[in-house]
């Protein structure tokens, strides 16, 4: 029997609201959410093709982290149909995870390494009251956000640059430097969202940026703040950490 | 001192998830959910004003169904400012309910008996998965549905009918003829929208005229066929009802 060797690619959303994110990682304080999207996933593969399973995802979201179009790889000698594996996924797997795509793809394709960028989204609900519709999945900001002077400084972040001032500060010392190659900030129906794509991410990138302009937007900060604070590369001037809840994974480009 | 009687009126959305309804009901079979929207504002209501409250609402809602615009009002000799208590009734209450608005109406005023009409929407998701976002509000139907078809005989719905056919059939028999002011059937974005106005509704109307609806957009009732089953005035005929996640309380009409 000739069962060669496949490499598998998934494109996966998931709510992350109970999961402790992607990947089992050195948690200091809470433990209360113990299971994991990697660790789910892979107990279901191991499950239908009864052999040991690896996943490589495009990269790690952090705890309560949502996706829409999470990207992961896995090889398998399995012979099951790719449309077949990819209803047995869905019938086995808890409805807040769910795979929306399941295909074959050269051996030498990594989800990590041949990312080429990814695109994140926060969504940030600017009302008077939280919606209960989308509570898991924006964050709440009563006051009013100036989002013409939001845009504008967004700006700065543009092109390539030392993101120090927007690392998570307990993170081991390392090359901070990544390339922002799109941000924007749009309002739609009371909703504010800002999409980021970028060649990587440092720790808390995302929610650091978000937390800085949130700032901006309700005048804490003035105009010029973010090339100031850029420059600082020291995490004491950048604004608080925006929540986990309001961002998704949105897309990760291969191209 | 002088307390006048005040009538406060509530805008209300919930999510319905957790919820055995709007009001206690007796519930033949499943007493897995033991709590309601009903219950759970009065008692903190009742917290705050420091006196008996009875909350009447626009009309009771079904075991996980949503809200985006419940009316209710309610009796009260406060003295506190509205501001205030829709500030303390938000901190108070759990994040699945939240008060949009609390004003002051004529003593006369009655939720349910001032109602002239009420709008219900109804979310289909139909794609080939459910989204993790949107699966405690949508119904997810994985086959296509020829939403031509199912605009077309929804029209028949429109006006003066008996909606027995349409009625829970373990229900009291009682006057089922209602009023159909509008519906509309309109695709957003994957999502297949079932809105329904009218001037009353019989117990799951529209989840028993969405089933219905559905059983048309996959082809298995044909043309026609609304028309049949409303003069039928039997439950039999009418298709099944659809899940409960997918409605919700748009809105309640007063003029």
């Amino acid at each position: 029997m000739n069962r060669k060797l496949k490499n598998i690619l998934l494109k996966i959303e998931y709510d992350g609201t109970d999961y402790k994110g992607w990947q089992t990682q050195r948690v200091f304080g809470s433990r209360s959410k113990t299971k994991t999207i990697q660790q789910t996933l892979e107990n279901v593969l191991i499950k239908i093709l009864k052999e040991p399973v690896k996943l490589f995802a495009s990269g790690r979201t952090d705890s309560g982290v949502h996706a829409q179009g999470q990207i992961a790889n896995f090889k398998t000698h399995t012979q099951i149909p790719l449309t077949k594996l990819k209803i047995a996924l869905n019938s086995l797997l808890p409805c807040d995870i769910r795979i929306k795509t399941v295909k074959q793809v050269g051996l030498d394709f990594h989800a990590r390494y041949d990312a080429k960028s990814k695109v994140y989204q926060y969504a940030i609900l600017n009302k008077s009251e939280h919606s209960v519709f989308t509570r898991n999945f924006s964050t709440h900001i009563r006051y009013p956000l100036d989002i013409g002077l939001m845009r504008k400084e967004a700006r700065a972040f543009l092109g390539k640059h030392d993101f120090k001032s927007f690392q998570a500060s307990d993170k081991r010392v390392r090359n901070s430097v990544r390339t922002i190659k799109m941000i924007s900030v749009k309002k739609q129906r009371g909703y504010i969202y800002i999409d980021i794509c970028a060649d990587g991410f440092v720790y808390n990138m995302v929610r650091n940026i978000v937390g800085t302009l949130i700032e901006v937007g309700r005048g804490k900060l003035q105009a010029g703040s973010i090339k100031r604070i850029l420059k600082a590369a020291n995490r004491k001037y950048a604004g608080p950490t925006a929540s986990a809840r309001g961002l998704r994974l949105l897309k990760v480009n291969y191209t």
